[in-house]
């Protein structure tokens, strides 16, 4: 059947409110306007910010309810709307919550990945004329930035998706959209990580382990894992770490342990959790004479404190937004490392389930039993 | 009368107590052991720190009294003990709290400026046997961050001290011996300012001051001085300065008013204050997309408070501590840059005061007054 124009009806998993589990509903996606994307969403990777904009409400800023979550997929162009010329119906494709315009400000500047293009849109969780394509039983239904992959079809703005391989594997792939392309770059762009370095990454989910697989490519000699479940430890050796402590096992703090471990504190460390006392720790485990802490993990609420003199003698404090990358030009470049061999991805996938068991994915997330479940529609 | 080898009796400026002014007293200076420089100190700049210790005890951790301050001086190498091969006798040099002992782990590094030499017991206000070589009323007295230059002779280290141009006119060069080489490399070594760049300089005392000078040396295009006491803004001009904000005059934050004025935020930002409240300030007038914060100002008990994302989006925070200089080697390269017209000092000296008006340059410096006032023994 011809979809091209049409309203899709197809099932997605609606959040009708936070803290509440998501509903699997039959949702309508209307087709792109102009300058749009409609996407047939293939796989999807569950992401702790998923989670948390759902159950952890008191550290993230609210959202618009109702919601479709879901950012790191990945599928097939179902149709374009008017004037979009950089994909076609049938391109493999990653739907990107950050655009690449290549015309604003900041996509001229070598210095930040950060496009303005549709942002405040985006973050409120509706396309650029200030509306979603996703309605469910007569209600619009927001998308979360911008993007909504919990669903078997989504529409994004053209700047917010990049045409990819079509030999490659989108259940694995999906992955490139969020958690492994902002931990990885976290340590090639923004820690800029140095071979022969020391490095320390605080919280092994799938961001950390991307982080850990990034500093292990930059050439970095020891590299610690950090993290309150020791299970995590194994599979981070698949990624480059081989050492690990576990603040659980030690009475003093652990940026002490690891300036113990390291003759005053590491080269670069990395905040991959998203819990500002864990920043602290993360600056404070950096060499005080030119350590390089990156935060990772994301939080709204919370405010990180830090003793000045800890910035004052020489370490830098430093962030990363999607690990650094221009998306459109870059997530196809890491597409073709994965594919080259270069870059893990199978080894992130510890569950596949079906769009109805999301809820599962959360609680394997949570538990601690998964580093990334994808969702296959 | 030959004094090498012998005590010398001489005037200093004690702190008997935190709180309490200074009493210029007789005290007695021990010759150098091995490895140390007796210096007969010819002018000392008062530095902000001076006062701090001494007045704003709730901002810093206490330090040993009775302590003889000053540490922005320079002088004339009376003798040296057993060992010391840099200097000789009759050299003019300027004392370096910070030690360069071209070394340890930190002086091979290029990242760090922090030498380890020494470091602990200087901080604890004396030189590396555990004791200073100042007396007065059969009494130690400490010699703060290992100096002491409010006092006609002082014995320091031989790595906490460099030897510079003969011609050099000490009661300018007494200046690089800490505000103006903090400030000035805070721009040029630690932000490392782009030409073209836009920068605000928060805080125009020497050290804001030396910055501004670090940015329009580095080919800033647009430098903001910001400073309350509006006085402050006549003087930046001379140091390249071009536009100023009083943050007295906005109701909004400053932080608002910069990014306005910026299109979204300065490229690098300096906090010369030792504010936790201006330090926030001058992460957030930074651009989201790139921005670059440097903390100059020194305070050891408050903390600082960030909001995570202001971080994690893009900006980065950084510390100078003697403005990122290696210190024996760069100083007389800066007395050198003076001599050849590349870096103003005469223009930072507002005042020239006696040692036992020391206190009176503690008053100048808070209300606002002076800008440097150097002490000539």
């Amino acid at each position: 059947m011809e979809t091209e124009g049409k309203v899709i009806k197809c099932k997605a998993a609606v959040a009708w409110e936070p803290g509440k589990a998501l509903s699997i509903e039959e949702v309508e996606v209307a087709p792109p306007k102009a300058h749009e994307v409609r996407i047939k969403i293939v796989a999807s990777g569950v992401c702790h910010s998923d989670w948390a904009y759902l159950y952890d409400v008191a550290k993230m800023k609210p959202r618009s309810f109702p919601l479709i979550l879901g950012h790191e997929g990945a599928g097939i162009v179902e149709s374009v709307g008017p004037g979009v010329s950089k994909v076609s119906k049938g391109d493999k494709v990653i739907p990107l919550f950050l655009p690449q315009c290549g015309q604003c400000e900041r996509c001229l500047s070598p210095k930040t990945n950060l496009c303005t293009k549709n942002w405040e849109k985006t973050q409120q969780g509706v396309l650029a004329d200030g509306t979603s394509r996703i309605t469910c039983k007569n209600q619009q239904i927001y998308q979360f930035i911008g993007i909504s992959t919990f669903s078997e079809y989504t529409v994004v703005p053209e700047d917010n998706v990049t045409k990819i391989n079509p030999d490659a594997p989108l259940d694995k792939v999906c992955l490139l959209g969020c958690g492994v392309s902002t931990g990885y770059g976290a340590a090639v762009n923004t820690g800029k990580v140095e071979s022969g370095s020391t490095c320390a990454v605080f919280g092994l989910g799938a961001v950390g382990l991307a982080a850990v697989m990034g500093c292990k490519a930059a050439g970095a000699t020891r590299i610690f894992g950090i993290d309150i479940n020791p299970d995590k430890f194994e599979i981070a050796k698949t990624f480059g770490a081989a050492e690990f402590v576990n603040p659980k096992d030690h009475s003093k703090p652990i940026q002490e342990v690891l300036r113990e471990l390291t003759n005053g504190g590491v080269d670069f460390s990395f905040e991959c959790v998203g819990n500002v006392g864990v920043m602290r720790a993360a600056v404070e485990a950096c060499s005080p004479a030119g350590g390089i802490c990156v935060i990772v993990g994301w939080i709204e609420v919370e405010e990180l404190s830090l003793a000045p003199l800890d910035i004052l003698l020489g370490r830098t404090l430093k962030g990363t937004y999607f690990g650094g990358w221009k998306s459109v030009e870059a997530v196809p470049r890491l597409v073709q490392d994965y594919m080259s061999g270069k870059l893990l991805l199978d080894e992130f996938v510890t569950h596949k389930l079906a769009l109805d068991q999301v809820n599962q994915a959360f609680d394997h997330m949570i538990t601690g039993k998964s580093i990334r479940t994808v969702i296959e529609m």
